[in-house]
């Protein structure tokens, strides 16, 4: 137990710490006018494939932006580079191989893109359905990813990633086929979980879902420019 | 960058702290002649499912044990107990939602085990591809898995995982006709991060890969007790 109990104020202080910075960031955001998604998953939920298809389809020249976290690699920034839009790319292992990113790591990142110009910025936070959940860092909403891979139950046992998302998208939708899945039990633990948690259900390959959330980041824009 | 640099003392600490209650577990492991296999994987790859599978299959009279980590939820030591094996939950909710297992945690956790009693003990891990694989537990031998779901690439997106293992299962084989998914690419990946690596591709539903699996952990065992 004394190792455990000695974690917990550590741990305090850091997010602490990292909440001072999160609203440093908040406070640029608004100034520039930018609205912050940040999106959070177990490794391979399609974290960088969602965004792949949602900048071409990005309409009435939304100017968009990415921060991409990975521990190692800078595969996922090459892949969303290719879209003609700013990405940084933060390699954690620089960081003690962080399993997240902080407040600061994205302050650090800041300084390499020009906020004026952007009116969207992604961050793809490293795959990890537990601690990127913990780190507030300046977004004005987090979405949580989940394949229907990973199995039904993800939600309750993996409970503050659903309950600090403002959205859930369901993704890999068209393999359901050929599993053994239970949509009808995922549907019920997100809700046991978090019940006033939207929902798109995805498909990249059909395009099932494409429109909502489109739909979504449109009008979490507006509701940013609104308050900007 | 201040934030940051603290951190990497603090995790140092906590990792020392780690390594010395993992030494007095190892012993422990050694003197009730119990082989420990840790099981690591980004959540819904098949830690649950593996071991349902695998309790059944133990031959020879092999007396097998389970500590499960879960932030949240008793569900998976639920489906472990109907196959009449000790099974230990820990839920880390209560040591901050903990996203790993430490040596301490299993060290709790041996209080409500008869080691004496078991030949092999196996402890599935937090569902995270990232931390469990930084904290020795004083086990024989961690096996990370790997679904083809999560993509090609995750091996050198997560070396640590597949740099401390001992054998990586790659898990879901039998999806791979329905993904885009390149199995070469793959391995590939896993011999550019792990040269050494041994490497079980495995279908619960087929069957494949399960006699491997099976005699891997034959051969660990025997291994373990002309050690012990």
């Amino acid at each position: 137990m004394t190792d455990a109990t000695r974690r917990i104020p550590v741990i305090t202080r850091i997010l602490e710490a990292n909440d001072r910075v999160a609203d440093e960031n908040r406070r640029r955001f608004a100034e520039a006018g930018v609205c912050v998604v940040n999106l959070v998953s177990s490794p391979g939920a399609g974290k960088t494939t969602l965004l792949e298809h949602t900048l071409p389809a990005l309409r009435g020249g939304v100017r968009a932006g990415v921060i991409v976290g990975d521990i190692a690699t800078t595969r996922d920034a090459e892949r969303l580079a290719v879209h003609d839009v700013p990405v940084v790319q933060i390699t954690t292992e620089a960081f003690g191989g962080s399993c997240h990113l902080e407040a600061t790591t994205i302050r650090q990142a800041l300084d390499a893109l020009d906020l004026d110009s952007l009116d969207l910025l992604f961050v793809e936070n490293v795959g990890n359905l537990v601690c990127p959940a913990e780190f507030d860092l300046g977004e004005h909403a987090k979405v949580a990813l989940l394949s229907v891979t990973e199995g039904e139950d993800k939600p309750i046992k993996y409970p503050l990633a659903f309950q600090v998302a403002e959205l859930a998208v369901i993704t890999k939708i068209d393999l359901v086929p050929h599993l053994r899945y239970d949509l009808d039990a995922m549907r019920a633990f997100l809700e046991k979980v978090n019940p006033r948690l939207p929902r798109v259900e995805m498909s990249i390959y059909t395009g099932q879902g494409l429109d909502a959330w489109m739909a979504w980041l449109e009008e979490k824009m507006a509701r940013a420019a609104k308050r900007g």
